[in-house]
């Protein structure tokens, strides 16, 4: 994967128009995830399938490369949206530059991904070129879709899924930009039958579940310093888990209305943190400094949130963490997660069409990668 | 335009994925916008070159209602990044869903607008398809750069542009996305040579300068209930307008240096407004309620913005309209704005290719509009 991920780099260079470079800081954000220690393992996926049905790198590098400057723009925006603090390591981009900054360089990475897919027509046949187009056009969709669910199930305070609803939230989340979309993209430029790309796409959704409750699991119980994301931070974020989600299923009543409770608060930024007024007074209260008519009027005239509108502390994320724990939902999503990578090994061995190859060993090497690795 | 902003509604209704439609909430979020009062001007310009050059509606009528879905996307994240309140007489989609909603729809409207051009290709001829594709690529990155300069001047507190400064921004901003790409594209969809495209393209610069500068007046002097906007939005914003820069080039250094320290503020938002600290405690302790340490010591708790992070006042706002007053520079910017448009109306003049129908003078009329519409 190193290998294609210095590829896909250069192939950025192609793609972004050089006499605007100097001009704007722009260029040098839109390359900030990117060049921040990454696997690019969704070109190394298109370029793979492309190479085992017997195509040329040529004919597919430059939709590997639009492939990962996609995954880049989707990790900009959904940070944004998930108020996400790290990635890959380091601070996330709108907490160095700022909300507004962020949305446009996501923006801008979606408008310069366009123009390579049309440049497809000079390497590529007419058909495949748009086949390809119409590929990202669906994966945009249902990444769209994917977090639009995800927004409303946090909007609404929907926190027990059953593992049906999981899966159907990270089929549109997860495995339509990292896994179908890559497989499909490389199969078109390989020349792949209409059952042949069916197969693959099967394959992508399984890998992409898989690959997904292996991203909660690191979330929960990874090296900070591997993942590169803030360990718990989707407890802090409230994100819908296979392992939330069973442990919620699995706990009393009792606990299942705490966790509830726990999951509706917002987390608290750093705004919240250089300021938190609801700590500042009671603790001038509880020194005797003010008074409780003054402590109450300065609560009111400073706006601060009622129970319903509090922040999580700490000891909210020990709670659920506690639950997790508690009601092995940790091993019950690694075995899951084995079940569905194994589901996608055997499709795979299925395919009797893809060429004996390094590239078809690496894709069998990927199906245990999704579930074994630790980044 | 309002015979077209019906067909461009009803073009909507086959882009949006009938099955998803009643599953998520997304879709309606998705015509928010589009549904409040709108110009339609973007698709109407289209349009009308097209025809004017002789070709059917049919040919065109997908790629006018895309321009109109890519102008509502761009809005709903333009008033992300600027922090707008208002947007067509209610309040903007991230102050009604917050803002992750808000950017996610956005995404899910650039997705939607693919397919459409995609199936140009059965439409037009192939060469056609994939010039307006170039066209909307280059339109995307246009306005992504023009936002991205538009951010860096807020955030190094630059002010004082020259005239030539504004107008490289508006022409990213605003002439790419709003005149340059709907005439082109209608010119391409009426086949159209090259030397008219270039014709066009001028023609679309310098309708977009009088544009912007027509927006600019109508935020400071327009009335609320036409324009849907909270009049002098632009100067909490801090946008950069060619009347501000007038009046800070016509400014004493004294005044220049108090705007340019007004413009560093931040603008006060909804929670500023619930709980504004700073005010509370001075408040407080004019009265008399609570001792000076203890003042300074909540400010510190707190994390009361020091004097560069402070936020705008009504005040402060006055302050700002008060030199664009004394200077002249709404009537300098009516003078340049009427002179732009003067501009592209000659331009028009010689475009002896367009036939004489109600769609040539319907882009004669818009050379009025730009500069005379109160919304």
């Amino acid at each position: 994967m190193s290998d294609c991920r210095r590829l896909v780099l250069e192939e950025f260079e192609r793609f972004m128009p050089r006499e605007q470079r100097a001009r704007s800081q722009l260029y040098d954000l839109i390359y900030d995830y990117p060049l921040r220690e990454a696997k690019a393992l969704r070109p190394a996926l298109c370029i793979a399938v492309c190479r085992a049905l017997g195509a040329h790198l040529g004919t597919v590098l430059p939709s590997a490369a639009v492939l990962e400057l996609y995954h880049n723009a989707f990790l900009v925006h959904d940070d944004v949206e998930d108020g996400s603090e790290r990635r890959r390591s380091g601070p996330t981009l709108h907490r160095l530059h700022g909300v507004p900054i962020a949305v446009n360089v996501g923006d801008a990475m979606l408008a310069l991904a366009l123009e390579p897919l049309l440049e497809n027509t000079r390497i590529l046949t007419l058909g495949k070129a748009l086949g390809i187009l119409e590929c990202i056009a669906r994966m945009a969709r249902e990444s769209a879709e994917g977090q639009a669910l995800e927004l409303e199930m946090i909007r609404n305070r929907t926190w027990t899924l059953t593992d049906q609803e999981y899966f159907r939230l990270v089929h549109k989340k997860t495995s339509h930009y990292s896994f179908i979309a890559p497989a499909r993209i490389g199969a078109i430029a390989g020349n792949a039958s209409a059952s042949q790309l069916a197969a693959l796409t099967r394959f992508g959704t399984w890998m992409g579940v898989a690959f997904q409750i292996q991203d909660d699991l690191l979330n929960l119980a990874g090296k900070e310093a591997r993942v590169g994301k803030e360990i718990d931070g989707d407890l802090w974020e409230g994100k819908h888990t296979l392992i939330l989600a069973h442990a919620l299923r699995n706990a009393s009543e009792a606990e299942r209305q705490e966790a509830g409770a726990i999951l509706g608060k917002a987390r608290p930024t750093e705004q919240h943190r250089g300021g938190d007024a609801d700590a500042v007074i009671a603790g001038l209260r509880q020194a005797g400094r003010i008074s409780h008519t003054l402590a109450a009027e300065l609560r009111e005239a400073l706006g601060v949130p009622d129970e319903s509108t509090r922040l999580k502390t700490a000891r909210d994320v020990a709670f659920l963490k506690g639950l997790i724990v508690h009601y092995g939902s940790l091993e019950y999503a690694r075995d899951t997660a084995a079940r569905w990578a194994r589901r996608a090994r055997r499709s795979l061995e299925a395919m009797n069409w893809l060429r004996a190859s390094t590239h078809r060993d690496f894709l069998f090497h990927l199906t245990d990668f999704v579930v074994a690795r630790d980044n």
